[in-house]
């Protein structure tokens, strides 16, 4: 038995998320499918750096599984490819050591989140967020400056009944946002997120951008420990896990 | 009653080509939908510059109409583009005199076909032709200066059993090969197209590419009027309608 790392791309937007689920599409029942084919007919467990939501995009997801025959990880990639959906795509296979783990290994994590603020274009409706709306970048850049660091985030995410007491705090290194032309772009890097994290931060700033919640409000955010406190989830097109870092 | 012109962008990715059909879905249907609607339930016929096929897509597609209803051109724009799908995108309105004819009045068309040479994307297998391979940029443009002007195309073109005598010249004024990375995008600006002509051109042109059609060729396959002599034809995928001239 040989355990394998991939770094993976998938455009979301036909899938269910990534985790399997019965009778919807996901991307891990379609990386099980192709690998079980492989594996000759036995089930292989995909175990990723984490879960992506419906609609979200990843750019370089990564996992790791076992496989029971004897395959160079050279020859995995074009394995797979040849298999999977045109969606998703395998950028790199490796072997590694059996005690590595996709998901508790991974130091750190960056998403990105791609707005359109100029005319809308039919091409993008599923990769992009088109906002039709100029944005206030410079106010977005001093809310994030609120943000950077270590914080309680529970403002920023929506817990289950049963996770009331669940630590909400994470660090985030990096925030940054990139205006070229009419696309901005936050990238946002950190130790972990936690569910809807990056959009609901994102909703914020855009919040922000519009006018609605002044750039200092953020502390007062970061404070309620209430999601109510906070702006609205931003849609899921925008999204991308960009990288996972080991 | 008043005639109006659009120019207007789709994603044909999942239309069956542009012209109406029963039972499938298509762009005019779509158009042709949504203006009924905005014609207080009178069918409204759309005329376009021309047909695209399944899967093509359009960055400036036009058309002509005519509305029974009082409406400003200005407003036209967000009335239709609220009801269309996301995958169509109306850009420009204009009232034009009851004489205007959006395919006969087009003195030129311009199409651009994009090629990825590089590693395969699965956020653009719709938009984009991934061919995994190298070509050789400075053959393939040698073989289209043998293209440029008026040429009899029947090679490059699929006749049906009754078009046997169809004219096939075709005055073609562009034609460029930029290459930026791992994309390379064919330019083609002419008079006017016969069936598949852009995709057959391409299909010859990367056999050019790729060393398997040697560029003088180009005038044994101009001569020969036949479309065996000429290469396979390239998928949708790649395929823009960029501009309609008049």
């Amino acid at each position: 038995m040989s355990r394998f790392f991939i770094v993976f791309a998938y455009d979301g937007s036909v899938y269910k998320g990534f985790q399997r689920q019965e009778r919807v599409s996901t991307i891990e029942k379609e990386l099980m499918r192709v690998l079980k084919i492989i594996n000759k007919k036995k089930e292989v467990f995909v175990y990723a750096s984490g879960r992506t939501d419906t609609g979200v995009h990843a750019l370089r997801q990564t996992a790791h599984f076992d496989l029971d025959i004897n395959i160079a990880a050279s020859n995995l990639k074009e394995a797979i490819n040849s298999l999977l959906k045109k969606d998703i795509y395998i950028i790199e296979t490796k072997e590694v050591a059996p005690e590595f783990h996709a998901r508790y290994d991974a130091k750190s994590k960056e998403y990105m989140y791609k707005i359109n603020i100029g005319e809308y274009n039919p091409f993008e409706h599923k990769y992009i967020y088109q906002l039709h709306k100029d944005l206030n970048v410079t106010a977005m850049r001093r809310a994030l400056g609120f943000l950077r660091g270590e914080h309680n985030f529970k403002s920023f995410t929506s817990l289950d009944k049963n996770e009331k007491n669940k630590d909400c705090v994470r660090n985030i290194y990096r925030f940054q946002i990139k205006k070229d032309g009419d696309i901005v772009t936050i990238f946002i890097q950190g130790s972990g997120f936690l569910r809807y994290m990056v959009r609901n931060i994102t909703g914020t700033l855009i919040e922000v951008g519009k006018g609605k919640i002044k750039p200092e409000e953020m502390i007062k955010i970061l404070k309620a420990k209430d999601r109510k406190a906070a702006g609205p989830t931003a849609p899921p097109e925008g999204l991308y896990l960009r990288e996972v870092y080991y």
